[in-house]
């Protein structure tokens, strides 16, 4: 730090902070040192630290989180709720390439809320596919889709044979389903799903609701989605 | 509570509490007594209402924030984000009557974010209206709506006269404004928002940004609403 330069401290101190965040030095989502070892490290006050600390909050590129330390904030991905749209296709016009990870598959009696969103009876089964979605090893959602089991009675194979859903559904001949309907809701993560997301419990989740159909209108997936809300930002063109 | 009935207490005593959450004894959002009041006034341990308690929450009855006590849900209002539709006419659909208070008018320069979205210079002014909208006297959101001063001059005026957003806009010749794009994000509330939501600031808030554009796709109107996430559901029809 340059005492003489007529730039205070602080701003000399948050600009340095600034160019090791634009240089990836600390990556996005990344815990800065503590307030002592950057005092230490540019060997000033705690309050000269706290002030180039509360800059760069201001600016956007940081945020505190209470207890848990300084983070640099995500760079934020935008997803697309069109008719059409997938996950992946509208991530990768960011040029981001998401992957998709299953973590596993359970069949399931339908209840009341998946065979109202689906239109088949309670009692019927359904192929629930747990889902993490990631970019650049930063989980950002996971996923619970379900299908009718009647309709796609050996899914599961399929699936793995395709290995995506948007594969698995053309594989059955239902490659132009579309969204119908998303309900869009925000709550806190509970404690697994902030370990999963690795995110602050401080911190809410996106909840999408979503139902899917075939070119003849009828359901074929409902799907619950959980997005790390400083992560993922979703996008309705209307 | 009849000991004798061979119905669990716990059972007995979350269906009183339950009849009068149905009966508006509790309504949306009012606080229960505390655990040792009920205990009292059940004359059971508080054991017993403690698992009373965890299976309202199961049913999605009543939700525990943490320090602060446990509260009845509320009832969730569902906006639609569609093309040409209100938020009045999409509450009034769900047998609900919002009322919107204007809190205040402010004209400032439009800066880059908002001169982005309306497609106006950086150094133009805007008139900032803020309004909170109200069900039952329960707030829902909180909106700023920026406008371009240039296109309509008198805005505070034609506002004042005509009492909405939506009849100020007809009054200028765009009553047949449309929603064009609408970000959706999800952040904890500041304290003045957790304040005026009067909501916890441990639940979070959505935040939607939209631009709404005249019959020629003009943008005219450049608007962000954070809405109580426990009270407001945002539905999307693709």
């Amino acid at each position: 730090m340059d005492r003489g330069s007529g730039l205070a401290l602080w701003r000399q101190i948050a600009d340095h902070i600034k160019s090791d965040i634009k240089k990836d030095i600390f990556t996005p989502g990344a815990k800065l040192p503590t307030e002592i070892t950057l005092a230490q490290k540019f060997n000033v006050n705690r309050h000269t630290i706290r002030r180039s600390i509360s800059e760069l909050v201001e600016e956007g590129l940081i945020r505190v989180d209470q207890g848990r330390g300084t983070f640099v904030i995500d760079q934020v991905v935008d997803y697309q709720l069109g008719r059409r749209t997938r996950f992946t296709e509208s991530v990768r016009k960011q040029n981001k390439n998401p992957i998709a990870k299953t973590l596993n598959f359970t069949t399931v009696s339908a209840g009341r809320d998946i065979a109202g969103s689906l239109k088949i009876n309670e009692k019927s089964d359904v192929v629930c596919l747990e889902t993490i979605r990631e970019i650049d090893n930063r989980p950002l959602a996971i996923g619970s889709h379900y299908f009718p089991k009647q309709r796609f009675p050996n899914l599961i194979e399929v699936f793995k044979e395709e290995g995506s859903i948007s594969g698995m559904l053309s594989a059955f001949g239902c490659g132009d389903y579309e969204r119908h309907t998303t309900k869009i809701t925000a709550r806190p993560p509970t404690k697994t799903e902030a370990s999963i997301l690795i995110q602050s419990r401080n911190l809410p989740i996106l909840v999408t609701e979503s139902i899917n159909v075939d070119k003849h209108k009828q359901p074929i997936e409902y799907g619950v989605s959980r997005f790390a809300a400083d992560r993922v930002q979703l996008v309705v063109e209307t």
